[in-house]
């Protein structure tokens, strides 16, 4: 299975690359070959100053070896090995009115000390923050979500997409970064679902990415802006940096397993503002979308 | 001493803001009174936009209650009540010349059911973090640090150096966050120190703050810079972002103690970048700060 699912995300890495650098038009993927002493490395590509995307990440890595002391807690195990690969990508667009989506799927496996694999597991989910909001588009999102999770099981969506909601909020501002997706995490075998049914749905939803996305960016690149609309944007990137310097595990994995920082940080949106206090005016479009932030809604239009 | 030491830091926070509105010239502070519902509450006074200062605060909050369950284990008790006072500052000027600095005094105390003090201390300090490095205006404050605790004890100032430089320390960048100064906590009563001497102390250093730091505002103000070296300045300012939100006791405490969000997140600074993978030319300004990070430097010209 590990072989399996890396030779997905290499591959995914290169179809998601290559057709954002045709919509970005004007910048490419820098390439960038880490290693990690401990085992293991990765592949990152970022894209920077694009004509859409200010900055962006899709990386891949594949680490193994000892599980970290501090990561053991977190895992509920001792001293164990494992191995875990996946695909991370984040795309922050110069455009205001583009919405910033990060996506991440991911697989674990972890081992005895005669190297039996003891435990597996998939992860991974997309979400979307958007600095306007236009309904279509989070309904555009949600759609290709659903579709994805509906060829698999009739509860995944509803249920992947409530712990979306509750994984990426920010509790310190009592506000959700975007207006969420999926968010799946410790997918193990079960009666219900093998492995292999949990790799057909993982990569199902992997492949859906460019759909959910792409018809969004075309739809809004063009759109014109203004000076405030760029400053609301950078104030909501300061709410992206919070949430993952304070609450993600995937940033705090990163850390802990002494991932390559510029690879984890990437995901760290290129211009940020923070503005003491800041409010907008009521019932402006910006106060909207922090209306919308306090309470997840139900994007699915029947 | 609670009643004493709250009435030291709201004299300190008058005389701290009054003084930085004069060398502003431009911009004044807000002031914002806020209650925590738990108990307690602040006074947070913060500056935008100025000649000087492009954001700072300079805040004294007084909070009680019983310690939230999240911090029993930090403080290594049970169940327990509190009562915490203390004054943070941080300034971020607008000139690259001119360091950020951030400096906070602050005075805890844990009682038993009976509401009996059972525990006491004091913590604090201040440290300079500069993003062009004039050696004299380290050498300055670091000179105002050790005069302040020289008057109390021959060791203070070697001991709390070296721990300011292990605290403020981005170990997921194995760099220093600036150039120091003095950290200290849990000060409490002991046969060298009694809680008066501890306070007579806090105060000094409290005291000195003006010294340590408007000098070199003064020196730095006027100098002319560009934008590359304005870049730097906000992609150095990303690290400070990266220090307060994945590091900063400080920051997690008034989290986790439900204190108010816009007073605790003052200490953001106003405009952040982060460029992907980013190194100055060797044998530059910019890469000489960057090797004086990586090893704390003794800044005490004898």
């Amino acid at each position: 299975m590990k072989e399996k699912f890396y030779k997905y995300i290499v591959d995914l890495q290169n179809s998601i690359s290559s057709k954002l650098e045709r919509i970005d038009g004007k910048a490419s993927f820098q390439e960038d070959l880490w290693e990690r002493p401990e085992g293991g490395g990765g592949k990152t590509r970022v894209i920077e100053n694009g004509d859409v995307f200010e900055k962006g990440g899709v990386n891949i890595s594949a680490v193994h070896g000892a599980l970290p002391t501090s990561m053991q807690a977190y895992f509920g195990v001792e001293e164990a090995d494992f191995f875990a690969c996946g695909l991370s990508l984040v795309l922050h667009p110069v455009n205001p009115f583009v919405p910033t989506v990060h996506a991440n799927w991911r697989y674990f496996e972890m081992y005895d000390k005669e190297g039996n694999i003891v435990d597996q597991w998939f992860g991974g989910g997309q979400d979307l923050t958007p600095y306007y909001l236009f309904d279509e588009d989070a309904q555009h999102f949600h759609k290709i979500c659903k579709e994805a999770c509906d060829k698999h099981h009739p509860d995944f969506y509803a249920t992947y997409k409530a712990k979306c909601d509750q994984y990426f909020y920010n509790s310190h501002r009592q506000e959700a970064r975007g207006i969420g997706g999926l968010f799946f995490d410790y997918c193990k075998a079960s009666e219900e679902m093998s492995m292999e049914q949990w790799y057909n749905f993982v990569t199902e939803v992997g492949d859906s990415f460019l759909n959910s996305y792409v018809p969004i960016v075309e739809k809004r690149r063009m759109l014109s802006y203004s000076q405030n609309e760029r400053n609301w944007q950078e104030i909501r990137r300061g709410r992206y940096v919070e949430f993952n310097l304070v609450h993600d595990k995937g940033t705090l994995f990163g850390l802990k397993t002494n991932g390559r920082i510029e690879s984890i940080l990437m995901s760290l949106p290129p211009k940020v503002q923070w503005i003491y206090d800041h409010h907008p005016k009521k019932g402006s479009e910006e106060d909207r979308l922090l209306d919308v932030l306090k309470d997840p809604k139900d994007w699915i239009v029947s």
